[in-house]
């Protein structure tokens, strides 16, 4: 696979070098965190050292964060009726969902699925802010004491267009709500601190951000805010919000990844808009047909998503595959199947164009010679399916 | 630490060579599984055949088996009230558990506390199954269509008492009920056959046979077993039974730990039991008064439990630890709480002897010497407690 290209970092990046250093010095690590031993005191060092990390390039307190399996298992557990702010215990009796967030999130979590709404989003893919503003007033005019959490991605994973979250918290929290941001997408790539978001909850996943798969962590804006329903009882680890022993090589390298992220955080950002300008600049040279989604709006650096009229995405990304080049048709977990974005439905698009719609993400390893050869995959793709076309109408 | 002797395996093993190799090689891998793209079909082949060396070791069919978070995540995935047997969906309504699980069992997993019921445990640490199946006869006599699920370890974490789980299988489905075994202790270290224990569900982890911490799986005797609500929704991973992107690394690590520990599993076995039974003869020419729990009763080969009256763990813990010998005072996870055993409270253990539980669990990497080694640590720190009191009684 050494000749490949890879662009499908939104789906899953490849390990950063500094993650693989500290899970292979892991590897040595032979304690459980939970004992009290020598062994048991080093492996619990890790765990605390790289919470430090994963903290630090979300602007959070290390008391505040807890490990988790990944971005998913983040929001399932932010996601709960149970969500608590200091000393009122009441429960949160309303989930309102963006409806371009992760199947993660849609799904609900711990609510019963009659007290989750949806709030709209713009054709553009921006959620659309008077439409939520409206419906947390009506909540408030009609029932009384409704007690709403809001969940709104920081990033969309489809088409990186970041979502207006600051101003987003502040009306949940005027309303009386909290706000649950999944950052998964966002986190490593532009600049993601919970204080500045004035997100009351943050999930975030290592796997996208040079990290290993299979470690997340939750990030809560302040101690005063509980879960008092944990989902995995018993050993008591996290402070009680997570039992079960620590994924302590997968922490490590989510930690060094984090720091290792933080660190290159501003000129990557740069080097990535530069590398995805320069790629939707040739793109539509040679489709000048295509559509980018999103364009218009701020958008995560990496993330281009489009669609040629005519191109199926499932045809295209084929023939790039057999090229040689890995790019996707939406989130990795939703492209093994059959139906199409519910990004793209959700926004509007006409189906039409949304079977083709394309996304190609970068990262850190990306460089100029990876757009030139998907460029010339796709140049090769669109002369190949012309071909076709001219040979049956001949 | 190069001096130290790790006497604490059943709170954490070290990697075993195969799984570090293992995890080393899939550094490298860099697809999200659910990719479809080649880098995906990489990452997704490596789940797949750690799914199969898993599910071996268990006696499992590979599509039975349920990649989870680890041991914790898999009693709970296990514990639900929808946990269903064909076409059969009406819920589960009564789970009793026995008075000696672990802690992530005894919180009940997805079920009302108030349809939670305890299965006493005899004093030499054997759940009573005569108890078990009065229960069930007299829930079946006065609550007309109960359905219960049944929570019984295979071995004990901390005296490695071995459970009669066939004999209790048949009781439980005997009464129309499903039987969830917890064999987080034994698998690896004794056979653990799935179908051979009449389990319906069992749930491993890796992180005690050898494999890294942070994975675990839940195993279903069959395909007609299913969750019907899953934790984890979303992506669809894992047939849909457990979303969030697999954690490829850790997953690889735990297929070569547990075809490893299959390989050995009869030899190692052996070995472990010469080496507890001399350092339990050895033990007792050092304190003849004491007291090996659970000594007469089919057991782990690689765990003693034992007290010594007058000597408190808490104390023998630090001493051991100074010199360089890591044992525990029970599990891992209660291990850093104030509050005794639990496991030892519902054997009915005098308090005053409880307070003094040692566990020394050995592993594939334990040799004479070690044994030799714990003995003249627990010599030392027994002159020297009789030396104190000689002194304080001058």
């Amino acid at each position: 696979m050494s000749e490949r290209v890879y662009l499908d970092w939104n789906a899953t990046t490849p390990l950063r070098p500094e993650a693989r250093a500290a899970m292979e010095a892991t590897f040595d690590c032979v304690g459980n965190p939970s004992s009290v031993h020598a062994e048991g005191r080093a492996a619990r060092y890790l765990v605390e050292q790289a919470r430090e990390q994963v903290a630090n390039l979300l602007g959070a307190e290390p008391r505040n964060l807890i490990f988790t399996s990944g971005g998913t298992e983040a929001n399932v557990l932010a996601l709960s009726p149970r969500l608590s702010l200091g000393t009122d215990k009441a429960p949160r009796d309303r989930l309102l969902i963006s409806a371009i967030e992760h199947p993660s999130v849609r799904a609900g979590g711990r609510f019963p699925s009659e007290s989750i709404e949806d709030v709209p989003v713009s054709s553009s893919g921006i959620v659309d802010l008077a439409a939520l503003q409206k419906r947390l007033d009506a909540l408030r005019a009609t029932e009384k004491g409704v007690r709403p959490l809001v969940a709104l991605m920081h990033a969309n994973n489809e088409t990186g267009v970041v979502q207006a979250v600051a101003d987003a918290a502040e009306m949940v929290h005027a309303a009386g709500g909290l706000l649950h941001v999944d950052a998964v997408q966002s986190a490593g790539k532009i600049a993601c601190d919970i204080g500045r978001l004035g997100a009351d909850t943050l999930a975030v996943s290592a796997h996208k951000l040079g990290g290993p798969k299979g470690v997340g962590a939750l990030v809560k804006r302040s101690e005063a805010l509980h879960i008092d329903d944990p989902m995995f009882k018993g050993g008591g680890q996290e402070r009680g919000s997570r039992g079960g022993t620590e994924n302590v090589i997968g922490i490590a390298g989510f930690g060094a990844a984090a720091e290792a992220a933080a660190k290159a955080l501003a000129p990557s950002a740069r080097r990535m808009a530069e590398l995805r300008d320069r790629l939707e600049t040739m793109l539509k040279a040679v489709s000048p047909d295509a559509v980018i989604f999103g364009a218009d709006l701020e958008r995560l650096p990496n993330t281009t998503m489009f669609a040629v009229p005519g191109i199926k995405a499932e045809t295209a990304l084929i023939a790039l595959d057999l090229a040689g080049v890995a790019v996707s048709s939406g989130s990795a977990c939703s492209s093994g199947k059959v139906a199409g974005s519910p990004v793209l439905a959700a926004m509007n698009v006409a189906a039409a164009l949304a079977v083709g719609a394309v996304r190609v993400s970068l990262g850190s390893a990306t460089v100029d010679r990876d757009i030139d050869i998907f460029i010339n995959a796709w140049r090769n793709l669109v002369a190949g399916l012309s071909k076709g076309r001219r040979e049956v109408a001949a």
